[in-house]
């Protein structure tokens, strides 16, 4: 798609899945091989990063909480720049770039500016993890629904809605998986809300450390325990908190087989 | 891992993703052209298979609503038993394995035989959806968490939970988006159970027909609009309806670049 006269390039939003090279889709490992400039932030691995055109300019805008390299109207904008002067532009995304990736946010940025864009879902980390560690985030009779939260900060605040995220892990309203993204900083303030709600924290729990990739690393328990354990635990490597009965010992058991080899 | 002295295969659950062949994995890809049998259902399209080891053997088990080839314990026993003559069983699902696809009961059915069992996941159909139509299922501002639902009944009545549905789709609860996984043929049900715990049913949604595939239809509205409509206008593939703001048309129209191409 041209606008105006001046040759545009096309701005691809591609998730680059949950971290290993082999969980990328053929579709992203397509465009790394044909991209003219990557644009990639820090969840998206050195493996990953080895299979693109070797001849693709590389631009870091590592994300991480509280020390962005690059604000992200900065990353809209370069995105729009980039497109004028490079045909196939590919910015790389951990996991899923429309799973709090804001990627919603740079696709209209991009289409604003008269830009094509192209989405390519990726493996989204709870997927990721939830695979490797054997826990199904559905499953009959124990988790008929899943959410997708954040543990990021909105405002010194946790962005969650704690009366409807305790409700759903309630026992009672029929059994629900709750995927909280980023979450090990948060984790006591997140605890302490939803007990605040009535949650019991003895609902079971377990975190997952660079879930999707062989140095995956996981923690077992309650939740509350998850909560007082979370900080000392962590090495620092993006974590996800998966909460519900599905993470529960009687199914991990039957499911240990997946933790043990990718 | 091999049980006792008898020599048994490696089971593996994997994702095919939301239909197009390459939005599957490469890992995925690698046990298609590997696999000694594949055990597929009707999600999984004739592209996919394409890609598979020519000389493996194929097993149909497809699955549609209320029309079962095969119940779900004779597929968890064919997997025990395949695993018994085959190296490489490939258990190949449409999306994800632990997003409504029951692939939590057959691992565990695999694993209780004392057979191994690794997951691969797949992007899952709300993603795919997503991704193709330019619809965020987080947005800064519009969306801060996302709940996977299945329209699918049990016992006759659809397996939601519908004051907290409502609850999270509630102006006033800071933003929620839902994505209901086959929901057409019980919308109208799902759309009166949300309206009895008071949500407008003015609040946009989008239904999505084959996504991720390039037939994918879509059809935007209210969700009353789409409730009354979606009988008369989906041809029969498998759907996916997004419910929140991020459906809206403002930003539709930012994205409609999405659904252009793939």
């Amino acid at each position: 798609m041209h606008h105006s006269t001046i040759l545009t390039g096309i701005v691809h939003l591609v998730g680059a899945g949950p971290g290993s090279a082999d969980l990328l889709t053929l579709r992203a490992l397509r465009l790394l091989e044909r991209a003219d400039v990557i644009v990639h932030d820090r969840l998206v691995s050195e493996e990953i990063l080895a299979l693109a055109n070797p001849a693709a300019e590389r631009i870091y805008v590592g994300k991480r909480r509280s020390e962005h390299c690059l604000p992200q109207e900065q990353i809209n904008e370069l995105l729009v720049r980039l497109a004028h002067s490079h045909a196939c532009v590919v910015r790389l995304k951990g996991g899923d770039p429309f799973i709090f990736g804001r990627g919603g946010e740079e696709a209209e940025a991009v289409a604003a500016a008269g830009i094509e864009v192209q989405i390519v879902p990726g493996v989204t980390a709870a997927l990721g993890c939830a695979a490797q560690a054997g826990i199904p985030l559905t499953h009959r009779g124990i988790a008929r629904s899943v959410t997708f939260v954040t543990g990021h900060t909105k405002d010194g605040q946790l962005d969650v809605d704690f009366p409807g995220l305790a409700r759903s892990l309630m026992v009672g309203h029929g059994g629900s998986t709750v995927a909280v993204y980023m979450g090990i900083a948060t984790m006591p303030a997140l605890a302490a809300g939803l007990a605040a709600e009535g949650l019991d924290l003895s609902v079971s729990a377990a975190l997952i450390e660079r879930g999707g990739t062989p140095r995956q690393r996981e923690l077992r328990g309650s939740l509350g325990e998850l909560a007082a354990r979370a900080q000392a635990w962590t090495d620092g490597g993006p974590a996800l908190l998966i909460i519900g009965e599905v993470t529960a010992a009687h199914l991990a058991r039957a499911h240990q087989f997946a933790a043990v080899a990718v």
